[in-house]
């Protein structure tokens, strides 16, 4: 049987990278700018995205937003709180998002045409794992990791950093009280990933959004 | 291609199924209390387990653990200072441990004896949904969430919570800078799976631990 796993699971991930090439054409084309947000549950990339969309918002930039869950639509909720257009994908029972799940939803989002957009940020089921292998046809791929979940983790799961293009490190004000190692943190990071970009901060006290978001304008900007 | 996918889930978890329950009568037969442990990445499941693992010691009990992670075994040795017999499974890649890594890992373990245990403890891979589908079996499944993931974690990874028979809440000395909302989480829990026990626990100041090592006692006498 594992045989016919392997070679079944190839060709699920081949399907997907040819869908994500498709969108990847289609996202340059636009010229919008895509982000692949992923996380564990609970490490707070809802807030930060919230914290994102209102900051671009309020500079004039056009941003959207889909958000993976398994269930419930709480995150697009928040989300919307912002005034961005923001769609949630639910996966039911599925540990990831995939192109395909993510070519649907825009094919019939009313509200959004990509042409409009400056930014597309793509919440991701939380999952340090399964995302990791799926290209949803992103430009960056942000891994996040909250001050409260160890310095480890990056060691422990190495896919998801190693294939990131940014590192943001969230709850920052809660470094104290989780007795937060961030040296450690830095280089567990930079070990995995050589010289990624890293991004420390606080959705409560906003403290490193204005390195994050001169990185998003620079990032957006034609080449 | 959804069609063989949905197939060939069905057939492995058939067959996990099936090596779950050889696996559940060799524990039974043994006497041994087996618990799964199942969260998100960095809520906090090894030092629960090591706190857990160093007062079963202290009361005579015989208690081993086994550990996944993708990669290192960090939290093996870890574990491994509370002076009772821990083994790491790696799984490489993989989001969740099955029955066949279990048995594998039990089988060549020279240093435990199943017949003399009390306890076996399995720490699952960091993953709030993957692990859901896979039985080790084991006779309570155990599902942690930290006061820093947000109470909404339940409602937004159902599976978990709702095949688990008991739920640990973890660094609950952390409930005031986190803005924890305990009778929401508590709520939230219930809502999925109705009058589960629930566990309110911090490994910093051992709150709880006293109700969690009763909880285990009770779950181990030969009923």
């Amino acid at each position: 049987m594992t045989t016919r796993i392997v070679e079944l699971r190839r060709g699920i991930l081949k399907k997907n990278d040819e869908l994500a090439a498709g969108l990847r054409q289609r996202f340059t084309s636009a010229g919008v700018l895509v982000l692949n947000l992923v996380s564990s549950p609970g490490t707070g990339k809802t807030a930060f995205l919230e914290l994102t969309l209102r900051a671009l918002r309020a500079r004039g930039a056009h941003a959207a937003a889909l958000v993976g869950d398994l269930e419930t639509d709480n995150d697009a909720r928040r989300l919307a709180a912002s005034g961005a257009p923001v769609r949630q994908i639910n996966t039911h029972g599925i540990c990831h998002l995939d192109a395909e799940m993510v070519t649907k939803h825009l094919d019939d989002w009313e509200e959004v045409s990509l042409a409009d957009l400056n930014y597309l940020f793509i919440e991701n089921v939380g999952n340090l794992v399964c995302p990791s292998s799926y290209d949803l046809g992103e430009r960056i791929r942000v891994a996040l990791l909250s001050v409260t979940e160890g310095e480890d983790k990056p060691l422990k799961y190495p896919g998801l950093f190693n294939s990131s293009d940014a590192a943001v490190i969230t709850k920052i004000d809660l470094s104290v009280p989780c007795g937060f190692d961030r040296e450690l943190a830095l280089k567990n990071i930079n070990e995995i990933r050589p010289g990624i970009r890293i991004f420390e901060t606080s959705a409560k006290t906003s403290a490193g959004m204005d390195e994050w978001l001169a990185y998003l304008a620079e990032q957006a900007r034609p080449s």
